[in-house]
């Protein structure tokens, strides 16, 4: 008998993660390939038809349902990626090149959103209809379910999570605007944080060591394992700020938990003690409230594909 | 033929109003009585009770089919009122009592919600999936449509914009917290504003007249109108500090419209003018974004029992 299966897409800004996935959620094959962003997009989806069917010409017994892709800046609406960050492609009309190529349905969202997606159809998330998955990597981006339902705003645009201020006069961020969670809770942020430290401390190897180049999340989870004041300042301080922007958010939607998903999102308690006790200072009717954080269980780079994939079977 | 009409009941800290609507958004009959929140709910209850046999001795042709019913801290998921600011009642099911009184289906929103209700069955946003109503009176209050649908979050206490903070350090909100919109943009944020323009200004007239009792919202409309650099600076200060919790939600929901209603709406461009510019300011991919902002259409303490009644009438 054929078995269906659905190709989640998981496009990011130096690689793109590509799996077969069934209804269950079960990934047949999954595979790394560059994303080449420099290179017009014709370029990638050539190497994706290439993988596809590669795919099906060794395993006979399956056949294609659809794609879903999860990308920066992709919109659900309109099956538009629109000029995402680190990529030359401007303003693309991903969902319609994939068609014509592959000829089969193929859906759209960005990369948070496929996050909560993956969270919802096959992660922590099954049984809550109120949450919200925040991707902790260079950004801070987020998906956020109400009553069971991904939100998508009127443009398609919701969820910018990482570009809510926490501070109207605070640090300026990437996007031009100020106080941008993403400028103090994300790799980027942390990052000018450990700059910001250094300068008042310049002898501090830790310091001196994590501003080498991309921040070394291992190194600085080991420090604050072993106790080292920076290690836990920089934690601490960073998670004091995701709690306000947590807070913002839970008033508004009061949400049944956070689920943090991403390279700094395994910093795990390190970040979420504080960031706990942060929100909670900041919630309207604190007490009453209970609302959980924690660390996804997918495995790294599967919550894309598997969300991606989910666009198309819970359709 | 008997015609069908549902009660709609806006219980508010001084008056409640109550109306009788129909399918269609007519209000047969509406009036206020006090509601009198020092004296236990059974009261109000009983008043009410007492209003219904009266209408519908004068009115046979009508018949009841429920009764919905808006109130400050109402949760739709409990039918309990929750502790409400300014009325002494502490936690009760007002849903049940109101069903054991008068054995007709009972449902229970908050305010805010009530008044977002109103607006989507029968006001500005028919035709609007994604908007968010923002009341304006003492406080600050908002409720949130997303897909059509009223956010309620986990526990049915989403919407909580008035304590969302602009401003971790700013002023202390009589929640406890710091810097909450309702701080500044509310009866109670723009008289906070006027005794700080005081202090630095004793001798402006105007503050001082404003200072007096209640704000009047009139005076201040009117001075603006003349030119009045006081009055000018209040409502753009005002606005700037709007915008920028506008532009909180924005990035997080992507509405399409932010419809104000209550008392202080009606300064209407007044403040828009300077929010409008803030939250442009404040939203990432601003120069894509739309997002009207405008004063609700529906009657002055008509929102509230329409939105309350189409509890029933949408259910």
């Amino acid at each position: 008998m054929e078995k269906s299966v659905v190709l989640g897409i998981d496009i990011g800004g130096t690689n793109t993660i590509y799996g077969f996935v069934t209804r269950g959620g079960t990934i047949v094959f999954h595979d790394e390939i560059p994303t080449n962003g420099s290179k017009p997009i014709s370029d990638l989806i050539e190497r994706i038809g290439d993988k596809i069917k590669e795919f099906f010409s060794k395993n006979r017994e399956y056949s294609l349902n659809g794609i879903g892709i999860g990308a920066p800046n992709g919109n659900h609406y309109t099956g538009m990626i629109q000029s995402p960050p680190n990529l030359s492609w401007g303003c693309i009309d991903i969902v319609s090149l994939f068609k014509e190529k592959m000829h089969c349905e193929t859906l759209l969202t960005n990369d948070a959103n496929a996050a909560a997606l993956g969270e919802k159809s096959f992660g922590l998330a099954k049984h809550m209809d109120d949450f919200v998955v925040v991707t902790l990597g260079t950004g801070l981006g987020s998906g956020i379910f109400s009553s069971g339902k991904l939100l998508y705003g009127h443009d398609g645009f919701a969820g910018e999570m990482g570009h809510i201020s926490i501070d109207f006069n605070g640090r300026l961020c990437n996007c031009g605007n100020r106080g941008c969670l993403e400028a103090y809770v994300s790799a980027t942020g942390i990052k000018n944080t450990i700059q910001k430290l250094l300068e008042k401390d310049p002898q501090n190897t830790l310091l001196q060591t994590l501003c080498k180049d991309n921040i070394d999340g291992f190194l600085l989870d080991k420090s604050y394992d072993k106790g080292n004041e920076t290690a836990i300042k920089i934690y601490h301080y960073t998670g004091e700020k995701l709690g306000q922007g947590l807070a913002l958010l839970a008033n508004l939607l009061s949400p049944e938990a956070f689920i943090f998903y991403g390279g700094f999102s395994n910093a795990g308690e390190r970040i979420f003690a504080s960031a706990r006790k942060s929100m909670k200072h900041n919630l309207i009717n604190s007490s009453e409230k209970d609302i959980k954080l924690i660390q996804s269980g997918l495995a790294k780079g599967q919550a894309g594909i598997l969300g991606a994939a989910s666009l198309i079977w819970t359709k």
